[in-house]
């Protein structure tokens, strides 16, 4: 394989073939193929594409780059859920207790925060003492012993994500549908899952700032999952505001915890079960294909499966799952989380809550420190902020917005950034619902 | 200056300023960029183009990387040509003698051959003695002394191009129009010339296979001569079929000595005066507008050019000034050039020529060690090829259309690359002129 015919091919609009992705792929991780061909040819990507053919090679090649999460002796069935990212997004925070007091088991490999969205490691090591970095035998007794685990990806596993991901970064070949489904789907398939359900955000605080974008990279994954045989379903949802009230690390936790205890805001809550309930019924289905398991049950229906969702959130079983998962991670459940001083924000004028510029809160907490523009920089947890209005709010002049939870270091900034985030009307703007759409 | 915010802004079609291409440059030749952020920056370019402003501005920040040639005390009008590059062009080797006969200075840097069209270098260094690394002092005093040096680039002239070009070549990015017009023209710029004429060719043995993008490529290395105030012309010119009838180094010299002598192929004399009367016009008006020089001539027309530079062949003082040439750069203008043995190809069937792979003649050559296929690889100076036939010429089956000059490496394969390259047909082609078309 020559590396210059396989960027002169994606180039010029040539299919590449599996083996040529292979090859490469493997190239680059093996250091054969320096970085400034592989970022050569992830622009050329960028521009021409990738059909879902070389779309699924490439996820295939990066998945085999590396080792795969173990299946344990458990019959639970194992479910992922993978959100591209917003601001306020603490679903997952809530979501793996919740699926684990279903009898389902939830090993979840997370991320960190890098740019305008946080990331749910960041925001679980708000909790004093808690381990993101358990090795693949620690996440397979906990599985087991506790039913959900989340942490960070470990070194085994698709390493060559870590590297591409990196150069991507620093090479403006981030915004890619083929990238970023070979790179999320790469690491649910390592997850070595049952079930996936994809949470595809669209608006001013998602990487995808239009609804069509939003659903082509929704149906871009699902078409590797269905390759590989892995059900899944996608939500396509709104990201137009942040979800929930709380954005930072150690206010997010706080706003996952009322969640846990069904006290949470109605927009997560919504979220949380419309996903949970589509990885419900998917390994109810898995399951009953199997000799064993709910063989005989009847398929639970969408909305029966959030009923029963609901129920581990108000009776507390979920919150309780939660700290489970805090103690058998090293954490402390009890101890308290400190929030700096509070500073309001009020609107200069009356109106409605016409837009919410979702990156620039998320700015707006990286000015704080509860944020990072660089991989590396350290977060304090302590500072955030909370969002009082939604879109289409009446508020007059005078009114809180906003409450930043700051020290001084960068609280000019912020503040600044906030006023202008949120833009006040004489007009509510159109309704937009929290889920767009459901695929396939 | 964020370098991944000026990647993304090219590749989301915005137009980079002045200083932001400055910079990144810069930052590039210093080593403060890497290699993957430049590869990135190269293939959106190629992707999104540049406008007239942005190409001026690369190739002067590429341009001031290294220093120019410095002018000397000689009145003489400082000319140059390059040539985009083809399969047998050995116009350098007459042009440069006959210019410097007519009382032109002739500082010309010329390059080495990659891939299947040769390099004026290797032609040169098939000259036993020939040296082609002079100092930019030795190159300031045969100026001077004999009027024209053919000589490589100085390490100091335009370093950011020689960086730039090598990435280019290994990650898909050589044939961009802006990137190739900062490469030709800031090594133009640093001959430190008073007139230029470019040779932008089309066909199957050049870079550019349609003949609307050599004429956009010559527009645009046009535009940026302009805004350096470097009076300049370009012919757009056919190389559909080699330039000559050889192909190779040693082989090259042979038919240049010819021509030189009055005894050229029609073709290669025909460019070599069009390319020189563009220039000596362009001079004499260039000198017509200092004080001094050819001040108060009326200039020529380009038909007069042309009677004058074809006395200089006729006479023999052409050849004599290559002869200086080769004397000053420590060649031994006498000695004989030793070629490898000739085996013929013929004909398979009659017909007429109907077209000539010139890609493939170029192959053929590098198959039997005549040219390099990756940087650094030696030139068998002793083999090439001989195309006895042209465009259009009726053969018969039987009839010799091609002599190799070989050793037994790569025979076969250059016989084979020979015979599919050379194409019989019933009808002979469309003619298609030589000189398509003159610019601006």
């Amino acid at each position: 394989m020559n590396p210059v015919r396989t960027i002169q091919q994606k180039r010029d609009g040539e299919r590449l073939t599996h083996e040529d992705i292979a090859v490469f792929l493997n190239g680059y991780v093996g250091g054969e193929i320096p970085d400034y061909q592989m970022a050569a040819l992830a622009m050329a990507i960028y521009f021409q594409g990738m059909d879902p053919e070389e779309t699924a090679a490439l996820t295939e090649a990066m998945l085999r780059s590396g080792d795969v999460l173990a299946r344990t002796s458990s019959a639970a069935p194992r479910v992922g859920k993978h959100s591209t990212g917003g601001v306020g997004d603490k679903v997952s925070l809530v979501l793996a207790p919740l699926l684990a007091c279903c009898g389902l088991a939830v090993p979840k490999l997370s991320g960190r925060g890098l740019g305008p969205t946080g990331g749910t490691l960041d925001k679980l090591e708000a909790i004093p003492g808690f381990r993101t970095n358990l090795s693949a035998e620690e996440i397979a007794r906990q599985v087991d012993e506790v039913g959900c685990v989340i942490t960070g990806q470990t070194a085994d596993l698709v390493p060559a994500d870590r590297k591409l991901y990196a150069l991507r970064d620093v090479t403006g070949t981030v915004p890619s549908v083929p990238l970023i489904t070979a790179s999320v789907m790469s690491k649910k398939l390592a997850e070595n899952l049952d079930a996936l359900v994809l949470d595809v955000k669209w608006g001013s605080g998602a990487s995808m700032k239009q609804q069509d974008d939003a659903r082509r990279l929704a149906r871009s994954m699902l078409d590797v999952a269905q390759r590989a045989s892995l059900p899944a379903t996608a939500l396509v949802t709104d990201m137009n505001q942040p979800l929930g009230r709380m954005v930072g690390t150690a206010v997010e936790v706080q706003e996952s915890l009322a969640t846990l205890a069904g006290q949470g805001p109605e927009d997560l809550v919504e979220l949380t079960l419309a996903l949970g309930a589509e990885l419900l019924v998917m390994a109810a289905r898995s399951s009953g294909a199997e000799a064993g398991g709910f063989g005989h049950a009847r398929l639970p229906a969408l909305d029966e499966a959030r009923a029963t969702l609901r129920r581990q959130l108000d009776s507390g079983r979920a919150l309780e799952k939660f700290r489970q998962m805090v103690l058998a991670q090293g954490g402390d459940p009890d101890s308290p989380l400190e929030l700096a001083p509070a500073t309001e924000i009020v609107a200069v004028r009356g109106g409605f809550v016409a837009s919410i510029d979702c990156e620039a809160i998320g700015y707006a907490v990286i000015a704080l420190g509860g944020g990072r523009q660089k991989l590396g920089e350290t977060i304090d947890p302590s500072v955030g902020l909370e969002v009082h209005v939604r879109l289409g709010q009446p508020v007059s002049a005078g009114e809180r917005v906003a409450t930043l939870f700051a020290r001084p270091r960068g609280l000019d900034v912020a503040k600044s950034l906030v006023r202008q985030a949120i833009l006040i009307g004489n007009q509510p703007p159109p309704p937009s619902p929290l889920i767009v759409e459901r695929l396939p």
